[in-house]
């Protein structure tokens, strides 16, 4: 509520992709646009609505064209698709797309286990996809995967990170993210990786994707914005996970996020009781609790 | 794992008081003593282990005088009584025991609410309890209750709970403690007033009590190492709240916490794998499931 400066955080809503992607249940494409307009209807103004995978490895994200053909179009509102490979962006320019997020893996075990390729395959696709993207008006962002540890092989030098980020940067992404892909993460690595990510990306917007696996989250989330972050990741009613990182369980609540932003006093520009009253929904329509805790204590000071 | 001054924080394990006396299951006191000594072979040295309240308004605690009595007497090992009142000051003195913990409120609703009388009546308490204590060899410490805010009041100023600290400083307490005990502060609430209480303490040791209402608790206590404090509440699986403030749900689970802090440098003195595996012995105790993440999701990089 004081001591800080005022500022800004870019929220980028992930529920109905890392999100849903990891549930056992999965929506219809009308459910998935339902979810998806509440969002926008609370605030929302860049949501990851899809990915264009392989439908047999993840059935969540198989009506990927279907979601998109049902979204009302907004001039205000950017829609993102996840793509990991020349398959995928294809898909997305079929799609008129006008962002994707491409992913990239820090180490060899999860390259292979997520993508069927190397380290290296993964930063080169997105070096072959970026200028294409720029040249067809859609804006490419880069998120570098297993940024703070891998499920696979444990620790992940800082450099590997950096380099990954600074080949993204200045192959022409619009923005590198670090991603928290299984919830590792504590807040003085990230404060240590942004900034080290920060010095090479010069002015490229960076952001940040936590999991709350081990309950580090919000912590790594407040991290990240006193180093100054532009934008953060978050998934309404903290839903999701990764289907091939195991026991990687919920990205960061948006609500609970929202909430300690606000009482920060850091401006997102969004409503944070629609953002709660969005949580109840996504319960009934998966059938089960989710871990976000604001839409059950309710905002303080109470409306 | 890097960028921090190697430094430590003394960790008070609150599950069987705060965590306990709000769960509907009341466990024996030969349980309790179990947990008790589960969470000091896992290096605890510190635990609220009973208050000396009314039975009839908290039933889960009735057997306080049973539990000291069957606790292992151990030199290295700090047992606490919470006391609201000279009644609880005396039978804690009857048993023996070497510290309490009293606690002020800085609310009238609240301080009526949960101790029946007014909130200059909790601070009264406390000062014609500290002398007596320190006379009977007791060490005093001073929890401040609703800090961050007060479920009947809403905002808390700050003003009120300085004033309460710099009286219980005065009055020879041992430890302050600023407590969120509805789950609603944010990292700055914390940054500002832990920092405006140490400048009217002194040298007096600071403690902060969070609870993970609004999932900002481990963010919270985060924010507390960074402005110093000297010990922080947590309790093991995150169990616990308070049966006078409505919605407020959990401690920040004992596990999470020293995960963050392990992988933060920051030392504790205590084995991170040894408070995991009490969890499930809780959740057996209690038959559900708690809201600790790390015991589910294990300790990163694997042992």
């Amino acid at each position: 509520m004081s001591g800080m400066v005022h500022r800004s955080v870019e929220i980028v809503e992930v529920s109905p992709r890392d999100g849903l992607q990891s549930e056992d249940t999965i929506l219809d494409a009308r459910t998935k646009i339902e979810l998806i307009t509440r969002a926008v209807d609370a605030g929302i103004r860049r949501v990851e609505v899809c990915s264009f995978v392989n439908p047999k490895r993840v059935p969540q994200m198989a009506d990927a064209e279907e979601v998109l053909a049902g979204l009302p179009a907004r001039d205000d509102v950017t829609y993102i698709g996840l793509v990991l490979n020349q398959r995928g962006f294809e898909r997305a320019v079929e799609a008129g797309l006008k962002e994707i997020n491409v992913v990239a893996i820090t180490t060899e075990t999860f390259a292979q286990r997520n993508q069927g390729t190397t380290s290296e395959g993964t930063v080169a696709a997105f070096e072959a996809i970026a200028p294409l993207a720029i040249e067809a008006g859609i804006r490419p962002t880069l998120t570098v995967s297993a940024s703070f540890g891998c499920p696979y092989e444990g620790e992940v030098p800082v450099e590997r990170v950096v380099e990954i980020a600074r080949r993204g940067a200045e192959a022409g992404a619009a923005e590198i993210a670090l991603a928290d892909s299984i919830g590792a993460a504590v807040p003085t690595d990230v404060t240590e990786r942004l900034r080290a990510a920060r010095e090479v990306i010069g002015g490229t917007a960076l952001r940040a994707h936590f999991h709350n696996t081990r309950n580090t989250g919000l912590a790594n989330a407040y991290a990240a914005v006193e180093v100054g972050v532009d934008a953060l990741d978050a998934s309404l009613g903290g839903i999701g996970g990764c289907p091939f990182a195991p026991n990687a369980t919920g990205n960061i609540p948006t609500e609970d996020l929202v909430y300690l932003l606000d009482r920060m006093g850091v401006d997102t520009g969004l409503d944070l009781q629609a953002l709660a009253d969005v949580v109840p929904w996504i319960e009934t329509q998966l059938g089960k609790r989710v871990p976000g805790l604001l839409s059950k204590a309710g905002l303080f000071p109470a409306a």
